[in-house]
């Protein structure tokens, strides 16, 4: 297909598209002109996860090219190629203070992940690690609940949230459409997901304090 | 207590106070000479439901004046106040559109409300619901799944999620302070969810695409 097609049937501009090609984000067509080329499939999907991670998840150009050469990697396997991909995706987890609550936290989030028998986070930290542990240091410093007790629930309904999450990205057909599905997704259904919790708190909140 | 002790004890600076008091936020104390005045537990449960407000929801002095009016007004119910105050944290459901992806994203969301069983949602429109149909409307354009199907185990989870934090809620135990904990943990409890959410994804995968 001509770049026209690759743009409509990408939902990419052909400015943006050109863009990706100049910084090597998306492999060069098979010229067949000296003014034209010819795009596959393959440059289809380079253009989905590309999308994924720019326009949805806001990672930078340069991390992209590294998410990209890591999610190519055909050594490595499908749980490290995903892994590498929402890893970059960025994180606030605010100015890393170093109080007593961010002991505290720090504690409760370890005791946390034991008990959730989630092992090995340690082994090549997550950025969401340290912005939990950050967001319930934030909790203790105004005095609300976080400890073990209090996150673990919140920790169950997680693993529950990431097994809906993984059969939706699992519905791709591809390997690398899984990657891209699993950027974009990671991302997309945050807003949907806490927005349907304020809702669900309107319901429950009905349920408990409004009289028959 | 004087206006020293009501800071420490509320962790609101004594500059921050006196900005709160000038505003109406906070009821003036009781004056004991022409410069001191006394406070009670009465301000202190106010300043930290303004605290909660203005400093953790991000909500703006106009609003907050208004939700504290709504959140004491005794004539109504403990749920109407609750609402009245969580309603007011601010929400992005970015720029409306109205495209046909925003049509799919309405009916979905309708019937998704229907099978869950919510029912009164459009009687008085929660800002959650504008969010959450922009946000189903931006995975639509996308070609991202988002029918009611789909969505429907999210609602389930919401629905979990929102049994525990008004279990949290419900801990304190006066009226007031369930509101304020309403408005705090709504707002501090999400980046908690969030990157619970992301290292569960980390466990699934490694589940599901691992060998043993």
């Amino acid at each position: 297909m001509r770049l026209a097609e690759l743009s409509e049937r990408s939902g990419v501009s052909t400015a943006t598209i050109k863009y990706y090609l100049r910084e090597g984000l998306l492999q060069p067509g098979r010229r067949v002109t000296a003014t034209q080329a010819e795009y596959g499939e393959d440059h289809l999907r380079r253009l989905r996860l590309v999308r994924a991670l720019i326009q949805i998840g806001k990672v930078p150009v340069a991390v992209a090219r590294e998410v990209i050469g890591a999610a190519e990697d055909a050594s490595q396997d499908h749980h490290l190629r995903l892994g590498a991909a929402t890893r970059a995706l960025p994180h606030d987890p605010g100015p890393a203070e170093d109080d007593e609550a961010a002991t505290t936290a720090r504690r409760s989030v370890d005791a946390l992940l034991e008990q959730l028998g989630w092992h090995g986070m340690h082994d090549e930290p997550s950025p969401a690690l340290a912005t939990l542990v950050a967001s319930v240091a934030a909790l203790g410093r105004l005095g609300y609940p976080c400890d073990t007790a209090h996150l673990l629930p919140y920790g169950r309904l997680a693993a529950e949230l990431a097994v809906t999450d993984l059969d939706l990205v699992e519905e791709q057909p591809t390997a690398d459409g899984q990657i891209e599905a699993a950027v974009a997704l990671t991302v997309l259904y945050e807003p949907v997901l806490l927005s349907l919790r304020r809702l669900a708190h309107i319901q429950e909140s009905a349920r408990r304090f409004v009289g028959p």
